[in-house]
């Protein structure tokens, strides 16, 4: 038996057990290899990947180690007595192994590869392979048995409401956060929404980092069913709510590979929706050429299957296809984007008109769920929910009940990136700009990411600005910097006949 | 800046930066995400995956420890100054994103994969996701370009050798150590056969793992180099070798995910003993139901594949196809092997002739690459080598050079296997025999493993041993056991009309 440990290190959702080289309980005798190991001694073993320690101070030979994540799992005090023996491979790899020889598998596969990932025996390799192995093609019903497996057992109930509704957009436009301007006119309307925000998986910004800068998003399930009881809406983010567990750990990984493949984005987002107890859904695809769904065709199969899955999970799901062509709003980045928003909420004149429309336009969607709402009459009733500030006071009071944030500062590393030639702006590339704003530090400081001056269309003269870069680091800044003047991102057509 | 300190963890293979989670000098913000980071101050920067601290004995707010692998790695002394700055993604990430949709690489791009990795820019994952992208499949132009980028820039070289033979099996058929006996013949014959060999993969041991058990494998190349100049052949742990360093971190995940693809098995083989000088190889390809290569047509695209690759990097590859349909010799574990091995060696009348034959049929290919040996007469020259007590004495000279081993005692926790019923052995399926070794804790303990007392075509009487399980550990022997009465892996006929 071994003496249990707790090493105070997080290793991202990665169980480690920490042993010393010369533990006689556990021979280390091949330390080139990747070992699994299981400890026994909790109410159920856990399983964990072995790390030789060779430092008394760290392990001594009796000890075993359990970084943050193993420890909290074991539920077992410091010193306690516990074994260890070799883990058995997880069976449902064998399921793996089949879809990389291009089989289709069953509902009983993807719920077996769903609960040994979180039981923790599937390594961040393991995950990897899953995601890349169905990552080339998934057929509709897979799609359907990942959603499944994915929802879990843990489903959040808002009891007396018979209609729960939520806003999801796909991604891949930077800018683009009509989620909060949606939540406020809805809760202002009075419909449900428990909005799930996650952070940024591969942008310059996730609706939970952009709320992040004007309210606490990181609450628990017993504040967030109050909070929409009292407020009719708030916005969270979903880390921290006890649904979907799999989900969190997929995402984790593919956001380290940069790696979204849309049918698992599809599968998961419908997951957290339905754990979260949404019955009524809008989803936005936007589509352009440089936007993560590119073509309309693309968008349609998308949509087939996103209507499927909903259909057959009973719940109602509105597909919207939206022009992505490019950027939406001016802000990049967290704060820069939370400026947007106010300022539309603010019915202020320079607020960003392609922002404002677009959350009209979906806000509209999803306050036609409410059966008591003529047909058509959502848009109206939208703007004028706006307008009438009625918006804004509902914002305020979710911000107010999930904590006002101490809003960051807008980076002050700042840089003008200005036209080479006068002209119009014929396009704006979404992926480029994206990754200007990631190196700019906007994924690691909410006050970093670009400040849009110039849209499509709009004429500009040699030497005008385009757009600013902001920074909070140097080392950000002079990255971002050095990139930019390679590619800006900007189509500027010089004859002026857009 | 940080102040550097070493943490004594070995992670295998993957560095591990760890921070504390106050650190000014580098914010955590989101301990939900797997974080790269580039450590500079050394010679070259390094990557790492950040780990956050809580505990100011492991790291200090102003520190920064490295495990064991980037300790070495960034070659400062601890108390160096270093700063960190987030990692951009390895470029040649790109690459396997395309590889996932369907796409053909260029030799280009798996060279730049290959250095990617090597620079330790891959994760574990990372590289997982590169084998599962690529490994449902590669055309041959793509398995040269993997072959030559593995190969590396560290060749070693045999001065005044004109021809420098090895030989390599694909595996995928238990004991089958036919590897140790060759080279016996072929030092004792006086042909130069620098043998570069692996721990096992997935299997109960590999030829390196065996031959341990006889002597030291762990030698570094100026032995190598020396022993087989004297001795004419050694038998060396390729991963203490400084060549074809990408493919021992590729082997490392591909062990643990337990994911051979044969090209990727193709492409570092060929990689390996290019690296290792060798111009003349004679590969082993066993075919059976049950075995890696389960038919011939299988085994001849691959035949093909590496004659391709053999003969544009000019080596000269003579690849025999050979029957894989039941475990050969009686051993399997290393110890059992090695003890089979030495029979045959001394010429005992219970050697397994199974083994024997295929030995002598083998060595005979090699020798024929000599131009002095008359076409045909290399099996009765190897035979000869054989029975004379020369290769016994050729590999007790090697033996004895590299460090005679402490031979470990066979596993005492025994188990005779006996047939249900009378009848003649039918078949023997090697991936469930593997399997029970495995389980018995052959990778783990080279004492452990099997003994088969019986072979297809024997008879045996109802209650007759088939094979004796043997373990160190009781929690393996309790594994294998469990595990074994719902399939013996053997069949037997009892009609008898076999």
């Amino acid at each position: 038996m071994l003496s249990l440990k707790h090493l105070a290190v997080s290793s991202f959702s990665e169980n480690i057990a920490y042993i010393h080289k010369d533990c006689e309980v556990y021979k280390v005798d091949d330390i080139l290899c990747l070992t699994k190991v299981e400890i026994h001694g909790g109410i159920k073993p856990i399983c964990a990947f072995l790390q030789v320690v060779d430092d008394e101070d760290i392990v001594s030979v009796n000890e075993i180690g359990l970084n943050t994540e193993a420890f909290k799992k074991i539920n077992l005090p410091e010193g306690a007595n516990v074994s260890i023996t070799t883990a058995p491979t997880a069976p449902s790899l064998v399921s793996i192994k089949r879809k990389i020889n291009g089989n289709i598998l069953s509902a009983g596969e993807y719920s077996s590869i769903i609960n040994d990932i979180i039981s923790n025996k599937y390594s961040n390799m393991d995950i990897a392979s899953f995601l890349v192995a169905s990552g080339s093609f998934m057929t509709t019903p897979e799609v359907l048995a990942l959603t499944e497996s994915l929802i879990g057992d843990d489903v959040i109930h808002w009891d007396n409401e018979s209609i729960v509704v939520d806003f999801h957009c796909l991604g891949g436009v930077p800018g683009n956060k009509t989620d909060i301007i949606i939540a406020a006119i809805v809760a202002a309307y009075g419909l449900p929404m428990p909005k799930t925000a996650a952070p940024s998986l591969t942008s310059c910004a996730g609706v939970a980092d952009t709320f992040s800068v004007l309210a606490n998003v990181n609450i628990d399930e017993n504040k967030f069913k109050s909070i929409v009881k009292n407020n009719r809406a708030a916005i969270a983010n979903y880390n921290y709510l006890p649904i979907a567990e799999a989900s969190k750990m997929i995402a984790s990984v593919e956001r380290h590979l940069g790696l979204l493949q849309t049918q698992h984005l599809a599968a998961s987002i419908l997951a957290i929706k339905i754990a979260a107890g949404v019955t009524h859904l809008v989803l936005d695809i936007p589509v352009g050429p440089t936007s993560r769904i590119k073509t309309t065709t693309e968008a349609m199969r998308l949509r087939k299957i996103i209507e499927y899955v909903g259909d057959m999970l009973a719940i109602e799901i509105d597909v919207v296809i939206t022009d992505g062509s490019e950027p939406i709003g001016n802000g990049i980045g967290a704060v820069l984007e939370a400026r947007d928003i106010m300022k539309i909420l603010r019915n202020k004149d320079d607020a960003p008109q392609d922002l404002l429309e677009k959350s009209l336009f979906l806000a509209g969607r999803v306050l036609e769920f409410d059966p008591q709402l003529r047909g058509g009459q959502g848009y109206v009733v939208a703007k004028e929910i706006l307008t009438s500030g009625r918006a804004l006071d509902a914002l305020n009071k979710i911000i107010y009940a999930q904590g006002k944030a101490a809003q960051p500062k807008i980076g002050h590393l700042t840089r003008d990136i200005v036209a080479a030639q006068s002209g119009v702006v014929e396009s704006i590339d979404n992926a480029r700009i994206n990754k200007i704003g990631v190196l700019a530090g906007a994924t690691h400081y909410s006050g970093a990411g670009l400040d849009l001056l110039k849209k499509v269309g709009d004429s500009v003269e040699q030497g005008e600005t385009l757009y600013r870069i902001h920074s909070i680091n140097s080392t950000d800044f002079a990255f971002a910097n050095s990139v930019v003047d390679g590619n800006t991102g900007y189509e500027i057509n010089s004859k002026g006949n857009f």
